[in-house]
């Protein structure tokens, strides 16, 4: 039995074993996901992003708990790249192991590879199909939300939730503008904390900026505001703004609940299809790319390669004519 | 004469017309670069990175100041990617023709595009050759450092400066953990702000984690911590921490002091060169990458791709399988 099958069986070694072989991006790990890849399409994806300190991961311990309530099965891929200080990837497994080890409906991977930013978010990926065709029904996939390749990871799931917290200051959303653009749930956690209604009202303000509730219309040459009438249009997803104290579990039947309701939307409005398609074609630009370029390099000799480099370094060729002259002749 | 020589003699027009054709990305503005390659290598890339509400873009203006006391001929790239609300980009240049305008040494240039951030880092890459080649002799490269792109077009410099101010929170620190790590000099701006102790104790600790100054050795059994002779090893930068007012003008000349003293530490430990190789190194990549996929969509006919997509999306073919489907036939 080969240990695709073995993962497809519930062997959980086996399913280990093919994530390591997955982050690794061995050619065995490749195979397994080729064979696997027929049976994925069925999970809901969810993407946990926030700053460090929002309490991101009890959040998202304390939804797998609630998950489970509902007998659904949920994997975990916890992604932070950024903490060269911290290793917190690792600190944040021992952590989790009290409320979730033993439950066999739930599985938890932290990704500890320090590679570039690009191969992890294509190492979660991966990950993400395995768990897909394993029959994992929820896939929590969290991430630090620092920076694009980590909105990149995010970008993998049906539905983004940005965590906040009070007492971040003013700056830090500013920042985040960005971030805001992808999420389709705020949760602004710690809500016991002072300086709750601040961030709400910060947030709110942000979202109406992104997300217009009303347009100003000429009327013989006066102008008048007029409200949207969002509740008749099904198209349209405004992020609900949900506040939680995941330490205590307030917040999370809520946060599950408009989770829900925006699988609901997502399959009503047809946005469930396009997302899973705009994920696998930037899959296969990335696949693409790396194929391409290992292709050429098995075509030019390093040698050929270092020759054109040198002349670009002492610039008697720009960058533009060396790649002319390195893919011009097919075969060398 | 080509628009190109027109740059090389100094018409400032010519210039402004190369730098539109390079940020669209033209034929015109590529066989541009090709022609003013050969002429750079000579200036001194200065990328300056920072929060929002840190006053990046005063001290920026400062600093040029300063450079045009010592006769250096100054060009200004500001790459604000991030701010569809604000519109920063277009503000930012009109804040600064009041102090810098009508200074024939001195060209500001703003992003204004909102393409793909990889196209922006392109594009910033290649109008910095085109400010080196025209004779500029400092060209800072400002950006909002939210985000991984933006700590690639950093990258582009000699020496970076990452820019922080008081009173932007603790958290905010933790996020830019890896900003900091591309970060040659520390500017604290807004230094007359309350908090401005906290801030520089915040990023010499951080500085102390990145930059250890003291090991500890076994000596027959007992451990003991041994201050490393830093002055001793040329080949080491500590960033050093400087303290300004930009709108006042304080601490500008230590500053500009301290990024002499980076450059002529780049020169001496060779780090000069090798920051050079690895920004050729990439640019080059980045075009390779470019051209390889250009010829895949020559090669391949679109309908052959979209049925070997839609076989993706029905989940019949992996991305692996696809990919090695539409490369194994070189010619369709």
């Amino acid at each position: 039995m080969s240990l695709a099958d073995s993962v497809l069986n519930g062997d959980r070694l086996a399913l280990a074993r093919v994530l390591t072989q997955i982050e690794n991006d061995t050619p065995d790990g490749r195979a397994a996901l080729d064979l696997l890849f027929p049976r994925t399409g069925k999970a809901h994806l969810i993407g946990v992003t926030g700053a460090p300190g929002t309490g991101k991961s009890s959040l998202v311990n304390r939804l797998a708990l609630h998950f489970r309530t509902q007998n659904k099965r949920v994997a975990i891929v916890a992604v932070d790249p950024s903490s060269p200080f911290t290793g917190g990837a690792v600190l944040g497994d021992r952590v989790r192991m009290k409320d979730l080890s033993g439950d066999n409906g739930v599985f938890i991977r932290s990704m500890a590879s320090r590679g570039s930013l690009g191969g992890l978010a294509q190492a979660t990926a991966g990950m993400v199909q395995v768990f897909d065709a394993a029959g994992y029904d929820v896939i929590m996939i969290e991430t630090v939300g620092a920076g694009q390749s980590e909105v990149d990871i995010a970008r993998l799931a049906h539905t983004t939730l940005v965590v906040e917290a009070p007492g971040l200051g003013d700056d830090i959303q500013a920042i985040k503008a960005g971030i805001l653009e992808i999420a389709d749930i705020l949760v602004v956690n710690k809500a016991d904390r002072p300086g709750v209604e601040n961030t709400e009202k910060a947030l709110k303000s942000m979202l109406e900026l992104a997300h217009p509730t009303q347009r100003v219309y000429s009327h013989h040459g006066k102008y008048m505001s007029v409200a949207l009438p969002i509740e008749a249009n099904t198209d349209m997803w405004i992020p609900p703004i949900v506040k939680t104290i995941a330490t205590e579990g307030n917040g999370i039947p809520e946060l599950a609940e408009q989770i829900s309701k925006h699988a609901e939307h997502l399959r009503i409005s047809g946005d469930w299809a396009a997302r899973e398609r705009a994920r696998l074609e930037s899959e296969m630009e990335t696949a693409l790319q790396e194929k391409l370029m290992s292709q050429f390099r098995e075509r030019v000799p390093q040698v050929r390669y270092d020759e054109i480099m040198r002349q670009v370094f002492e610039r008697n060729l720009s960058p533009g004519e060396a790649v002319k002259l390195l893919t011009n002749g097919r075969t060398k």
